[in-house]
């Protein structure tokens, strides 16, 4: 699939996982994608734990439907309406969790790149990440990047050592469909900005 | 061109710009799809300066230079010779920066997605990058991403507002070529990592 198609088509799944368990094949194309992104200092500071054991999918979703119920008490009433019907994860339904890790420590002390900007590092993770994404929805396989977890949590379940952090837990999976909407403008939580808005030419205020 | 080779053949380009500034059509592209990526609780917390003007050009790159001594003085000596030669930024030779920020307040007080994982704000502009770098690959437009700078300088010399943070300065430019081998491999600062090593079955540590 083209790049700029990948880009246009992929979406954030939740609703659309076919119940069928990505095959290794297929699921390691996707890493490799992901593995081939850049990082600062070429640092390569991601780890992925691929997560199929049914119990841990379970417990997982659990603690999230937790942190949901916490999200949904804070909010006031009218978005309260608004955030109900949106689904926010689909753990257990993709059958896949690729649980996605970040290593500061990797790369020793001098790191070139990161000296002056030390995020450079996590936001080498995402760009993995992305990398992934558009992988997967050229192969019709869908990702959802569930974020509502506690990050000792997920550490514990799934055995993190202590100084690595936990980036995302992404599920991934083969899906029936890709909506052409994101859900979050679908339901109603929130529209898409104007490119102009975000483009600014040699300064930011003028 | 096809996703997987955008993966695979994308590089942080810094030797290899054509002198040929961007044409904005093809500039507006990349944006778009830059501005197409997800984000937490669709916020698209991202704005982008675009910078051509040449003298922009020469202050930010002479600011990146003393940066780039800074850390040249803080290694050990074997590791310094490996540095010397290697270029850490196109910001003249490009003729165009986009300077990528983050807006953390974009979205209001309850952010879908933020309420546990506060850093997903920050990571999504990293995806925005990312779709940026590889749609510009496709166009056989380099990217090279400069971290070597002060954040408060370069605010001050785009214009950032104060409570919006800058993530990335882009080199963005025609290329004469893309290096089959990432200049940080090729120069021997740091190796690829085996893929095997990056993937875990159901624990990290088992």
């Amino acid at each position: 699939m083209d790049v700029f198609e990948a880009i246009l088509r992929r979406r954030d799944v939740r609703n659309e996982f076919s119940g069928e368990v990505l095959d290794d094949e297929r699921l390691t194309r996707l890493l490799r994608a992901a593995h081939s992104a850049p990082s600062v200092g070429n640092t390569q500071p991601w780890d992925f734990v691929v997560v199929q054991d049914r119990d841990t999918l379970a417990r997982f979703a659990g603690h999230v439907g937790r942190c949901r119920d916490d999200f949904a008490a804070s909010l006031p009433e009218d978005r309260k309406d608004t955030f109900n019907p949106i689904v926010i994860e689909g753990i257990e339904s993709s059958g896949t969790g690729v649980v996605v890790t970040y290593d500061p420590t990797r790369g020793g002390k001098n790191i070139l790149g990161r000296h002056t900007v030390d995020e450079t590092g996590h936001l080498s993770v995402a760009l993995a990440i992305q990398n992934l994404w558009l992988a997967a929805t050229s192969e019709g396989v869908g990702v959802g990047w569930v974020s509502f977890y506690h990050e000792d949590f997920l550490k514990a379940l799934v055995g993190v050592p202590e100084h690595v952090h936990v980036v995302a837990w992404l599920c991934v999976g083969p899906v029936t469909e890709f909506q052409t909407v994101p859900d979050l403008e679908r339901f109603g939580w929130r529209d898409r900005r104007p490119l102009e808005d975000a483009v600014h030419r040699e300064r930011f205020m003028n």
